[in-house]
């Protein structure tokens, strides 16, 4: 359940679509990513996406889209088909479609010849002809690949071309056509104010809130983004006038804290690492993690924090019993009575990474996250996890109902979140 | 770069579009995995996507979608929008599109509390409302949630619209919606064969099998699927004769084995680390990670693999460097001299997981992931890994020049592989 802000006051309709080609979407061997992380920049920039599609690398499929979007919305982003092999033909559909004709640029085909020059790799023709652009074009450099972008107006409508590769699309949007969509259009400010709830699920969210949300100014638009088990609340803005929607802006964001202040886990839009970080971070505290059925899974979610560092120090992922006993100091007696997927075991298994890893806190997770190890005791999903300090310990029980994947996400969720819950009780924050 | 086979001999042009209905995929905050792995079920079935479409919480847009997939495709799968809340609007929607009227399902009113019931959770109004549908579809049931899905037929054209939530799509389309196309259209015998490659580019790739590739006959079609430098061939054949169509493929397999046995990795389609189990598996062998960079991501990537803990023993991610050297024995030395990020340290780990976790091979990484942390000798980027047995150590040096992510993904995927090469090397596979 979310809301596209279709009603804000003073906005220019301006709307975009997003044209994702290559027969890879089709067949399935490709998520895409792009189309997700595009959306949100556009969304910042106050242009609202109104459709995405994905076509095959074929003519008339092209055709056909490039006719649909462009009666629908002013600007049509395009990703993928710029590759050097022979299924990638987006460029000469492009230069087709809008009756240009295709020449050499000289700064790209530097950048081709600086590309190969220092990935040391032999340059043949098909490398060469990604230089190549239509002459109708603007075109836009591509500093993380060979093939450029390009810019195309016709009958007021924008269209731009990019790579489909995920790093050389996002620097393009970053570096070159999110300004230049700025300079092209009047923009109202926009603003956001986000913030993450944990452990009440979305319906009944919406009641709590409901009679807040109904009395929102046009400005304002709330919309609610559910993942492993937290909800995120955000509010867009958009207003001809900056100080009238920083102040509604506060002022309703001020009212939103304090109706869910009992869930309340982060004031911006950050993970959960990131929270935890934060306060580990202001109160010069350390972690550590010893993971068994989460397999490294919580450490990773913490290392994709840049500057992690700082407050963690390791993980022990104790997958095998021997290794729970012989790194972490889990008992043998525990392993054999209670089991590796018991209370007790992960309650030693965090005192094993606070006094092996020197840390101030630590966080342990067993469980039996499928398809297969279940029993009748103890099924797939059933999870421990523990968080503790050397002064205090927190353990909880689950019984997660999805695959081996998401099992794994909502337990080193669960379990990142229940050491936040422990430091806030021991009065960090 | 992938082709979908579109002249397949003997193929019925069954095709098919998905229609992706919610708000949230345009704002960006949920990434599209369903039509990723939706594509993929169909292609199994001789069923090609043609088109994928998304579109908002709004009547308009969804029956412009319909009408105009309709048109093109003779499948049109639609997810999302069955929700509880105000915003999910599918249902009523489909029912005004089709002319049908909302009717209460018994058997998905009985499913319905059968699940609050289990949770425990309050039954609210707009929870029973979920169990009704229109009364001209077929109510396809939905084991895993609440929301049941409809099946319509209009004009020759099939629609079937189901939930957004991965787990509960996934098991309606393999329980139900692909058994009932199966029986509703006559396929031809639809087969595929897979193989991994690492360490050629997929231009170079495209060279070297050109010759094969022009002269496979019209059944069998070729998909080039690159990632993390690995680049995966496909071929798929589609025949009403199930004999021939073996033997054709049988046969053009074995071909492009031949030709790109030099960067074989596998012959089936498997992750690296399923290929690396395998091999350890079938050697009865163990493996153990030791993890700078990488943060505990290969031993992610690892335990995603049902069943790893046959062969994975656990990890050390040693963040810190004093975990480097209290729990893998790394010697200061070293560290002061050569750094962390130096080829001495990453053997030392190697050295220090074989030893401490006990396993017959281990793999080590250490390198600056970015943004923060460059300097002039060891810029962003700069990777060392090393895998080893008791008997054999080897070592890689890299410059990623990608994003934290990115850079920690490619890291991971080498450090895969280097076991793999090393293990080749030692006669084992």
């Amino acid at each position: 359940m979310t809301r596209i802000p279709d009603t804000l006051e003073n906005r220019p309709s301006i709307n975009a679509s997003i044209i994702t080609i290559g027969d890879e979407l089709l067949i399935g061997q490709v998520v895409d990513t792009n189309s997700a992380w595009i959306a949100r920049e556009l969304n910042k920039t106050g242009i609202w996406l109104k459709r995405r599609v994905s076509v095959g690398d074929r003519k008339e499929e092209i055709f056909r889209a490039l006719d649909e979007e462009s009666r629908a919305v002013e600007i049509i982003l395009i990703t993928g088909g710029l590759g050097p092999t022979a299924d990638d033909i987006t460029k000469p559909v492009l230069c087709a479609y809008f009756g240009g004709t295709l020449v050499m640029d000289e700064s790209a085909l530097e950048n081709v010849k600086r590309i190969f020059a220092k990935l040391n790799r032999p340059l043949i023709e098909r490398n060469l002809k990604q230089a190549e652009v239509p002459d109708n074009c603007i075109v836009i450099s591509n500093k993380r690949g060979t093939a450029p972008g390009m810019w195309f107006e016709k009958e007021g409508k924008i269209f731009v071309s990019m790579p489909g590769v995920p790093h050389e699309m996002k620097g393009m949007m970053t570096d070159d056509v999110i300004p230049r969509l700025q300079r092209y259009f009047d923009f109202p400010f926009i603003d956001h104010r986000t913030l993450i709830t944990f452990g009440i699920g979305e319906s009944f969210l919406a009641e709590t809130i409901r009679d807040w949300e109904e009395q929102l100014p046009g400005r304002l638009k709330l919309a609610y983004l559910p993942n492993y088990g937290m909800v995120r609340l955000r509010i867009t803005g958009s207003d001809s006038n900056a100080a009238r929607l920083q102040e509604s802006l506060h002022t309703e964001f001020a009212r939103l804290k304090l109706l869910v202040a009992e869930w309340l886990v982060a004031d911006e839009d950050v993970s959960i690492a990131e929270v935890m970080g934060k306060m580990l971070l202001q109160n010069q505290k350390t972690v550590s993690t010893a993971e068994s059925c989460t397999g490294g899974y919580i450490a990773h979610l913490i290392t994709s924090v840049p500057g992690s560092s700082a407050w963690f120090k390791g993980s022990v992922v104790s997958y095998a019993n021997e290794i729970k006993q012989s790194i972490l100091d889990v008992q043998k007696n525990t392993l054999q009575l209670q089991g590796a997927v018991s209370e007790e075991t992960v309650k030693e298994m965090v005192n094993g990474a606070l006094a092996k890893m020197n840390t101030d806190y630590a966080i342990a997770t067993s469980g039996i996250m499928g398809p297969e190890g279940g029993t009748a005791e103890k099924p797939v999903g059933t999870v421990w996890i523990a968080a503790g300090s050397h002064s205090k310990m927190m353990t909880r029980k689950f019984h997660f109902r999805y695959d081996r994947e998401r099992n794994i996400e909502m337990t080193s969720h669960n379990a990142l979140n229940l050491l936040r819950i422990l430091m806030v009780e021991e009065g960090i924050s």
